[in-house]
């Protein structure tokens, strides 16, 4: 089944990439610019598609980031904060609409690639603070497609996650072979993962909860110990 | 009601504006660059911002456009057809998923405004080729996005022209008194209207069957009659 897959070049994206390139038949990666502070994440999408030999789009989406002037913490408006995913810290770093807006256009191309199906690693993980990482997002979304595709296409949402945890996913990238080592997940941007923030708190604890050995370089690579009590 | 209008600078989305300027409250135009042949519509918009005293974004998603490489005769592929909206000359007008998409980024914008709702000229002329168009299409949009914004914000999608028709539309235009001169339609993007393109004999026909004088200048201004056998 020909399928498009949207990758930040994060850890759960490049995972997801493999996993469609082994079991499916991966035609395109698609990553959005919507203007985040650090453009690295992208540049481990674009080896991701190369190393499995398929097209990139990247998409700029910087004027969408302009028009929601500050909403976000991720599109410059506020700090990052450090610290485990709390409900409270997370919260500033939702765009908008992010998943919805994504989609869609994935749909876009993969009518255009007469794809059959639009993957996407949304995960359980992520269920308590982000609705458009829910089920119920996931189900009406793929409804609300085949209406607005009707007699044109009909195109799967392909969620293999959905009702996993990060660590699942780990768990999974290591029966693939992903090389986590070329993903990224920090929000900070800086030579290595900074090992604070909620993405690399969280990455530490995927790990350690799949009881797998983490190959990323931390800064700080203790920090997430205490963030997450153990 | 807070409300933003998506709006291309047509007929149908500018007599829409002047609609929610008078009976809501609106806040916020926004009109997408997608790669079109012509920007001539887009500057219609613009004014009609200006003209209104609110906000207008241009949305960029000429890196879209890009990605659906030719598989539309909007964004370059293909010429376009002169003649009655006859559903084969029609087909290859349509960017594949587009009215998905506008309204997923209006919504992200609309949650950063604090907005109650969005709106779209989406018509029942459109329904026969169109299927983001159709009543089934707003109804599954709407409910996606009540997943997608849970606990965030709870948002209208605001359709008053999905049942009626193109003349319907020149009849509300006439009794808001939108200044239908200060539209664009024409698919070609000439000095002025070329009369003779799907949308210029579309907008002709809405004129003569509303029983409304057409303030537009056509080079063909006779070709409408012809193509639907009048």
């Amino acid at each position: 089944m020909d399928t498009v897959v949207i990758s930040s070049g994060g850890l759960d994206s490049v995972v997801l990439a493999h996993k469609v390139a082994q079991e499916r038949r991966l035609i395109r990666l698609i990553s959005f610019d919507y203007g985040q502070r650090h453009k690295k994440e992208l540049s481990y999408a674009r080896l991701c598609a190369e190393r499995l030999g398929v097209s990139f789009s990247l998409i700029d989406l910087s004027s969408v980031g302009e028009a929601l002037h500050g909403a976000s913490a991720l599109t410059g408006g506020q700090d990052v904060p450090d610290g485990h995913y709390a409900e409270e810290t997370m919260r500033i770093t939702v765009v908008p609409n992010r998943n919805a807006i994504f989609l869609t256009i994935a749909y876009g191309i993969a009518v255009a690639d007469g794809a059959q199906a639009v993957a996407t690693a949304i995960h359980g993980g992520d269920h308590f603070i982000y609705p458009d990482c829910r089920p119920g997002f996931a189900q009406s979304f793929e409804t609300m497609q085949k209406a607005a595709l009707e007699g044109m296409a009909d195109i799967e949402l392909y969620t293999p996650f959905l009702h996993g945890t990060k660590a699942d996913i780990v768990t999974e990238g290591v029966r693939l072979g992903a090389p986590f080592d070329q993903t990224w997940s920090c929000y900070k941007g800086g030579a290595i993962h900074c090992g604070r923030c909620g993405t690399c708190v969280e990455r530490q604890e995927a790990f350690a909860l799949a009881g797998s050995d983490d190959p990323t370089a931390y800064e700080d690579p203790d920090f997430w110990k205490k963030a997450c009590h153990v």
